[in-house]
């Protein structure tokens, strides 16, 4: 089966229309007619090999939604017609402890990505959501309950939603928790909205002064200038737990100062250049923490859009053309999105 | 009231015999005969102001055994003639959130240490244990349950005792947990006792072949020399829990890379220069942590001797004169010692 995709022929090259063949429906696949996808920090970096190890051509996309044209015949959880989502996994080994335990992103045999993943589809890796189809295992497929006119704003759910909510659940963030928010972008700003959804008291932490503003429209309670250094010790040893956003590379201990005894400052982005060894001294006299996390499994991944469902939140996006998935990459990089690129997949036909 | 003690006048002078002032009794006051006193590597720097910020004349000591001589008259939990122990605090806020939950290494206003805290007695700063009588806030005072001829091996309890058991506990350690403790030394050599006799599997690191046969003595189930990177990696992905009692920079991923998904490296020592950066996707791929740990409060130190009572669990010790300590700081900086120093205070008279 061929389907319409865009995608690069190596790191170099522009993204160009091309078409891609997804394997028939097997007893227990769900094959999906993608009507948005959103566009990830990760699809730059791997589009551009910019991790190493990228295979072309590459299909980038892990942030989709779409609904549902063919299911296989052992498939009881999905019907045709239904509006459903898939994000960054899409096959794990099933019999791991990770697994066992619904975390499938830490499978102990390694998940198979949305894209540039092991499979034995053609062309044997596999190819992401810049694509009119997809083709999916029950088990990665995800119900989404929003209205139809927000399935758009759902897309970046899929990655962005669920880099964010896994932590804030798994370090238990609710009513009473004072939370920092490090990095108003893809992430942070949905960091910021979940966190305030979950109760707690949010401060957002932005490098730039032109976003205290924006910061509070999506639910920030405050809005702290990192640059200001006064600003930063009005928070000291008051904080709970704090999300840090950025990879760039960047000052720990300006967090881990902020967090009260007990509290974490987890991370959920791998910086090129190392961060500035942590001052062991500030974990030491407050008992705080520093740890990472990484995206959700998939039952995490449903509770998640059908919190975001019962909340009525979405990302913030800016929908673009197949044909300006370069521009946008160029704008990603300079930050010049609020908060994510959607691609409209039906401009791909 | 005097007392006979051992301190240096300035950072680079010798110990030397010198007559020190104790206050009379308050109400709530316990008077101690010290029996013995530990030597801790925190005297060492605080005698040489490696730290900084030392008042002179110091007298260190902060791992303290003795007798009780005289109570106040308010005091009741003990009596003239009882064993008792005092560790690294004498005083602290006791109004804080920390010290209400009994955790008085991390009050807020900042705890008073044993040796060199700020106090209204002479000379203005506290004295610690190189002394044959302190006075103590009941407060701060511990019961020791062990047997008699133990007691100066008891000592070292008082302050490498709690900082090891305290994060044994606190991450709840226990049986079929896999725990790691990184350097034998003072502090290792507790915690390898203490995690066995919790239950636990125990992997002792160091990084001298010579130490296997010993550690393995201390409890270790197993012994890795952490230069040997094949019997590392045997470990990689398998422990709950380590505990990291080197305070020389080291290299951290060496061991966040041998915790399970959910583990936590701790670290209870601050190096003199930074640790290598830790790599932050060996946090994120596993949800692991580094986190710190101080001490212990008061009710957790108590509860540490009864355990260590319960299970018969001392110091492995090296008894000197009071003449010997500069020697014995010497040797301690090679780490030639088996595994704590302790002060025979009767040399004093």
């Amino acid at each position: 089966m061929t389907t319409k995709a865009y995608g690069v022929q190596s790191a170099d090259q522009p993204f160009e229309a091309m078409d891609i063949t997804r394997r028939a429906p097997g007893p227990h696949d769900v094959r999906i007619e993608i009507a948005y996808c959103g566009i990830c920090h990760s699809d730059l970096h791997t589009a551009r090999s910019e991790w190493g190890g990228t295979r072309y051509p590459c299909v980038p996309g892990h942030e989709i939604v779409g609904t549902v044209s063919a299911v296989g015949g052992d498939v009881h959880k999905f019907k045709v017609g239904e509006t459903v989502g898939v994000g960054c996994l899409v096959d794990s080994c099933q019999h791991c402890s990770a697994c066992d335990e619904g975390l499938e992103q830490f499978c102990e045999n390694g998940f198979v990505g949305t894209y540039n993943g092991p499979t034995h589809d053609a062309p044997g890796h596999t190819l992401g959501g810049y694509a009119q189809q997809i083709v999916v295992d029950e088990k990665f497929v995800l119900k989404i309950r929003h209205p139809q006119e927000q399935l758009a704003a759902v897309a970046p759910l899929l990655c962005a939603g669920i880099t964010t909510y896994s932590p804030l659940r798994h370090w238990k963030v609710g009513p009473g928790s004072k939370v920092g928010v490090v990095g108003i972008g893809g992430l942070g700003h949905m960091g910021v909205k979940l966190a305030h959804a979950m109760g707690a008291h949010v401060v957002a932490f932005t490098t730039s002064d032109s976003k205290r503003a924006d910061a509070k429209a999506l639910g920030a309670d405050e809005v702290v200038v990192s640059r200001n250094a006064d600003e930063m010790k009005a928070h000291a040893n008051s904080f709970d737990f704090i999300l840090d956003t950025v990879a760039a590379s960047h000052d720990l201990d300006a967090y881990t100062s902020l967090l009260k005894r007990n509290g974490t400052l987890v991370l959920v982005g791998v910086p090129e250049h190392p961060h500035p060894s942590p001052d062991v001294s500030n974990l030491i006299f407050k008992r705080r923490a520093i740890a990472g996390s990484l995206i959700g499994g998939i039952a995490e991944t449903q509770e998640m859009l059908d919190f975001c469902a019962e909340h009525g939140i979405v990302s913030d996006i800016e929908m673009i053309n197949a044909q300006q998935i370069d521009e946008a990459y160029e704008r990603m990089q300079r930050s010049d999105v609020k908060y994510r690129f959607v691609i409209d997949n039906a401009t791909m036909a």
